[in-house]
């Protein structure tokens, strides 16, 4: 064992303990607490594994867990953008890739580039895996909500437009998932769950 | 799409939600606060990844990440049993056993019975992802707990005998990290963060 690189790896691992304190706007069913950055990521991969006969391509899947896993970490350093705050969009890009390049960085260089390229292909949406992966980011609170009978986009006032415009890329990834969430958007709209 | 079979599998989903309310004993670096079952599980999954080149044995990579995620879905209804509590230990594996019949049940046979297969496998270490997982299940505890000086040794009054009993196997999965392991230990009785 090379001690120097087995430190970088621990200092990694416990500098992303972080993640469990970056709270995000959904609520965990039965409106407990707001869920956290790690708790999603934790779900997205189960998802990932439990839905992948719906992916449109087909899937490494521990390329795919492993992208989940790891999605939100830049949040440590960035925060938590939610899907619908127009000013924190503007800067979020520019926040999340100096967060990459710091926490990343930490690792040992083969590792730390891996996850920084992996990052990125979800962000970019530039393999079958990221394809997949997006919609499980868009799925997971999608289905936290729908058990709260829409009560963080109603804290929130989001719109079914809006909604509509932050899933539209979902059939990349998996078309029948993309009709699945398309029809149960509907649905919430028609129940008055969330604003049309 | 099944609409029965995804029915099972979102009915599945919602229900492993509820991991994220399981707490441990462990705190989180800083002592921020306890962590849960899900933190606990999406963090042994990535240093799954990260130290895979520790693994005595070639590793399947998905597999040994999704037993990771799913090694403690039981404890939302079997509860966490802290390493240490003897009195809780008697009755684990028959508590663990229903709950696993009842939760991966929820899902659709198939998956259902490959979930209950990989559970079993992480629990008797029988094949070379379960005795690294097993590493991981143990190490991450124990880096949080260094991390933060001992404090949950402390608090439950371990002792270095018990740390090391419970350690005792990781040599299985790892002969590196096991090292690593047990030289922790010794350097954590000599600060007097764990009692001899």
């Amino acid at each position: 064992m090379d001690k120097q690189r087995f430190k970088k790896q621990k200092d990694f691992i416990l500098e992303i303990d972080k993640e469990k304190s970056i709270f995000r706007q959904t609520h965990l069913t039965g409106l407990v607490r707001k869920e956290n950055d790690a708790e999603h990521a934790w779900h997205m991969a189960i998802m990932a594994w439990l839905l992948q006969e719906y992916a449109n391509e087909e899937l490494d899947m521990a390329k795919v867990m492993l992208m989940c896993l790891i999605h939100d970490i830049v949040e440590i350093d960035a925060g938590d953008t939610y899907a619908y705050d127009e000013e924190g969009k503007k800067t979020q890009e520019q926040r999340e890739a100096a967060a990459a390049k710091r926490i990343f960085g930490l690792l040992p260089e083969d590792q730390g580039r891996q996850l920084h390229e992996l990052f990125y292909e979800f962000e970019n949406r530039s393999s079958p895996e990221a394809r997949f992966a997006r919609v499980m980011d868009n799925l997971q609170p999608l289905l936290l909500n729908i058990s709260n009978e829409g009560h963080d986009w109603r804290e929130h006032d989001a719109r079914g437009e809006k909604v509509r415009e932050r899933n539209s890329k979902n059939a990349l990834g998996s078309t029948e998932l993309s009709e699945y969430i398309s029809r149960a958007i509907d649905e919430q709209i028609q129940k008055g769950n969330l604003k049309e």
